[in-house]
């Protein structure tokens, strides 16, 4: 039976600022990244984060960012690699904190907004990234866009890592997300997201924006749920899978599960 | 033979800035209270004052403080109990995965200035404290003010706890330490502050300000290295220690003599 | 003819976190208290508020607040009279570089949270707040709880304040806020908190919570923007103004009036 | 009779981490560019400098920065034109507030670090830098590097710029300056280092890396105070000048004799 995890950033809220629909889209997914207090998220928002993901049975995962807190971590900034791997290490151990005081493992490690977006595309970044997350714990999966350097680096080093697709995105023929100021970028049918997603899942292939059928491991889904639209496309995307056969899973079984093959 | 450990804070540099000599104390201590970011370190300089407490065999604690940057953790901050916990946790967790790269174990957590200050006279403070160190790690030790309200939540919940006490400072009657704007709160001349110090290793007693004999556990003492005088300072108390037959012993040494006892 | 000014928070969003209901209590008062930075806002946020105080004919005020943007300026902060004063000074200056791209005046200052709160009853802590606001521009006007401390320490150095009052808190005979712990503190009843400021406004006395008669300025009204109740109160405040006769004046009016009196 | 004027960056202490040798440098130089808070300096150290160089006669100017504390502004921060204008404005204005209170006028604005790198080579930043000090007051001097972007942009918008020159840097000969990569990027000859800045302020031309000689506006030399060995260039550079008929002025003198022209 075909397996995927959905994904989902959360604990986005910050001291009086409260951000997303955390208690409606939890039940939906299997993943939860919780933002560490860098670009999101403070001490007692994670605290409760962690005990929402318990509750709820889903994995526990950080989600790490650059320190622009009034940028939300979505503008890229030249860290060096020392700097990236500090700043990755410090946000996994400050989430890990509140996971051993609630009793639940830290399962995964995905990075956030620019810091992501640069890393897909810059080794020296991706590797600082992945050597942060091995520094703290090797056992931990870095979660990570599908083809992207930061799989490669993690495979360089030996860290478990599994790649996450898009349903809203085009790609190119090199896997990568077609920018979003292109034409196409953007897949705005929701039935056809839907169906590109399961067949990424099914088949490991999709349709590139030139036509061209290409390779893609579809580990897990990354999902959004910041408003009711956002909500009732996770919610049709999981009536999808039951009717496709296609069992939501933890990283920790999906990565099993390749092992196993 | 008597023992003690000798605890300094270390690590307060951030990003360009730099501060202390922590190169220059750090030979003379047993432990190190590393700053973890919210008073003063940032990842790259928790990193590295981590290697250097290892390059020294010196124990490695958290010293964890008010989210006040600006005012180096020394302003009293009105934190509720549940935000103070959580903070202390986040710390503590940032810190640890600096230790877990490095192969060193976090071995105790020291409050910082205010945070410090206002534990050590309000209970419900210093519960928040030593509960958020437990939540961590329950074998962690909380090391505290002699005397104090942290010492008193800290063996309620059953954390170990050590206390320290202050080679520079007058006592009350109570064991707290007399306010620096009170005539006599500092002791200024060097030679009795060793032998005060010296007395309460060795007979559990100190003479409080009051003239009267009081009881004081002095299982570590706290001491400075921001300076060429602070670092004199130290040498001529390892000096006496040696005189003394005074063994300078890590905090985890001296938990275990205790518990033998 | 009677008057008052309605002031209002307003310019608390922060980056990506969106807060309160800025477009749709700004028709309805007379004055607004623009966050600065430090608590809440951010440089576009408050460019934006600028402009939209601007377009509604409501007048400008800086709403300084303490360096705490975790605890929204709402946590006690032990800052000194300089720290104070200039952080004040910091955040005035920094609004009216926005005042002046937009090419309106800066009217008044009112400090927020926990800064207001402790100045209300620590003179040297109003003394500062009112320093800082001389030292800028000293025709700005204090606008500060009536009867506090912050009224007694702009009047001691001539700068010109304007004195708020509360239409859902009970008062001590001192004219001080009735704390929120003790029973009676709140005025729930809305009716009757319209009516309390309505004779405020006209007799310049209110009842306070022991039953005495006490006199108050009520140069403005303290109104909230943070919900769909908040902004029913404030139109059923508006209704009864119209009503009874009072008008809406912003504080340079009422300030004149008073000089002219 | 030539004149220029030498700049330095000052007020880079925040909170209880000391940076530079303010006392020292002021004497020897006729403007200070004032670190604003975002990058390094803070209320009371703004409130300090301005004091100081008001002390010593030297010319006010805002340095604004990235908001990176941790990066001391130095990292390049993909800020929006919208962002980075608001953020100008809001340093600018903050520094204002200082200077107001001690009565000094406010004379220039420098961009600090990566902001000013960043914009040397981008127009539409270097734009948005321009328009943040034309809304705040059309009457500051936009002290920029000599023939880059942020010249052109003030011009573009009718804002009075003034040019800076590096003793210690090589030119391409487009007018930028040689990448510290290239080798011969630093002229550490400090005798060369004096005859190149003489040359430039007396023919406005300097020999570019390439060999060729490129025009260059020296209105104004950018000096460091951060170490003994700064310093002792500066007291050179003074001499050299001296010796040179060289007089040291004022941003504002400049700007008024290349107007006279």
């Amino acid at each position: 039976m075909a397996k995927v995890d959905l994904n989902c950033d959360l604990g986005e809220s910050f001291g009086a600022w409260k951000m997303g629909m955390d208690d409606k889209i939890i039940p939906l997914v299997s993943s939860a990244n919780i933002a560490c207090g860098f670009h999101a998220g403070d001490p007692l928002v994670m605290e409760k984060t962690v005990a929402l993901a318990k509750q709820h049975g889903v994995a526990v995962g950080a989600h790490p960012g650059f320190p622009d807190l009034s940028g939300f971590g979505r503008r890229n900034l030249a860290m060096s690699a020392a700097e990236a791997r500090a700043c990755v290490q410090y946000q996994i151990g400050a989430l890990e904190a509140f996971c051993k005081a609630a009793g639940v493992p830290l399962i995964h490690v995905k990075a956030h907004g620019a810091l992501y977006n640069m890393a897909a595309k810059d080794i020296s970044l991706a590797r600082a990234i992945a050597e942060g997350i091995k520094a703290v714990n090797p056992g931990l999966i870095f979660l990570a866009l599908a083809g992207s350097c930061m799989v490669a680096a993690a495979k360089e080093i030996g860290l478990p890592v599994a790649e996450e697709v898009f349903a809203d995105r085009a790609y190119e023929e090199d896997c990568s997300l077609v920018s979003r100021t292109k034409p196409g970028a953007m897949i705005s049918d929701e039935d056809e997201a839907v169906s590109r997603v399961v067949g990424m899942i099914k088949t490991g292939t999709v349709k590139a924006i030139t036509g061209k059928e290409i390779s893609v491991q579809a580990d897990s889904i990354c999902v959004h749920g910041d408003g009711e639209k956002a909500l009732l496309f996770v919610e049709k995307l999981n009536r999808a899978f039951k009717a496709e056969g296609i069992a939501k899973a933890s990283l920790q079984e999906i990565m099993a599960c390749r092992k196993a093959k």
